[in-house]
């Protein structure tokens, strides 16, 4: 039996204001260092014991790991970040206000590209202050593979590789897994794991915290499913 | 060229108490988390891009590290942690304070355990609380490799291949490399590039700041050779 741990990044700046984020590179608010810390003291409660872990290549969630490999006294972990733990590649939406993108947009626009397996919002612009296009950690991927905008549909195609190259080798090995990674890649994952449809799981919600734990048998069959708590 | 940036971790808990550390995996103080970060402001100031990072497997050096890449901007840069960058294991002496430590074996033959290239100090016990051999991380290492104590001699035997195989091809793949790492470790690879006798080695003091920057030709020759410095 291993466990195979999903951290969501704790509340970020933009979380804050309630701005669309994907790609932007924001950092954790107080907030949300609070509860990454808290996350590593419930892992350590918990007495989880990681053999690897695995993030994003964007701030929140590296910081996010970092802090629970910390508070749980295992920071020497070895922790690979990938971009394919990314958050949701929000496109032209990105550094936009909720409430301003449906007034541009319209409610049920906006309504849809949040809540739309397959729907893309508009492309970010090439030349926008966010464009992985123009970002160094980006720059040895071939262009074509950088998003311009992603819905959960793609997000889950680009993030299935490393599932399958990484995470699940890892768990076969009978590895204890940390994921510190975003609303949507975590979403993506859990629809590969637990086989849900398209539109089951877009009624999923991964909160910043506690972290998600699947028990999982040697065929990567889930045997229990819980959130951390505090005894 | 390429850059090759050493980062001896900011001052320790035990570096305060004047204690032998070691592989005791002792937490920075708070002016060695100042330290850590002051690095990174230096490193965003000088400009340096890292391609990837190489730290140990103790936190002391792992959150200096960190802390670099976070305040250069950088913390998605891959960063990879081995034992062979810790370090060097103090064995007996480990969370002595110095001065007891002369009191009990002498000051002349404390002064020789701490100065000589090749003298062992006296081995850590097995059932001490620090050993190596029942702490987790070195668990899938052969028993035979983890040491109970070292010299500068061992310490540059254990670190060596890590620069073989994973820093100095790093280089020549035009890659700037960040080792964030300890004195001992640390001075044992500036022996080796610099090319310095057992006896030039020991006069060789590595600062818990600022970073030591060389810059190296593809054959990994020495062009230049500085302390990062505020502007």
């Amino acid at each position: 039996m291993v466990k195979l741990v999903f951290a969501r990044h704790g509340l970020s700046e933009w979380n804050e204001k309630n701005l669309f984020t994907g790609w932007a590179d924001v950092d954790l608010a107080e907030q949300g260092t609070q509860e990454a810390i808290a996350a590593g003291k419930l892992v350590k409660e918990a007495g989880i014991e990681f053999d690897v872990a695995f993030t994003s290549v964007l701030k929140r969630a590296i910081k996010t790991t970092n802090y629970i490999l910390e508070y749980s006294d295992q920071l020497w972990v070895p922790t690979l970040k990938s971009w394919r733990l990314n958050e949701r590649h929000y496109g032209g939406l990105t550094g936009l206000n909720k409430a301003d993108a449906a007034a541009e947009y319209g409610d049920e626009q906006v309504h849809i590209w949040r809540r739309s397996y397959d729907t893309l919002p508009p492309d970010m612009p090439r030349d926008s202050e966010y464009s992985a296009h123009s970002d160094r950690r980006y720059a040895k991927l071939d262009d074509s593979v950088v998003p311009d905008a992603e819905n959960l549909k793609v997000t889950l195609e680009r993030a299935l590789p490393f599932w399958e190259d990484e995470i699940a080798p890892a768990l076969k090995d009978g590895k204890n897994v940390l994921v510190g990674a975003h609303g949507n890649s975590i979403r993506a994952l859990v629809k590969h794991i637990k086989h849900l449809s398209d539109d089951e799981i877009m009624d999923v919600e991964i909160p910043n915290f506690p972290p998600l734990v699947f028990e999982l048998d040697e065929n990567l069959n889930i045997v229990d499913e819980y959130y951390l708590e505090a005894k």
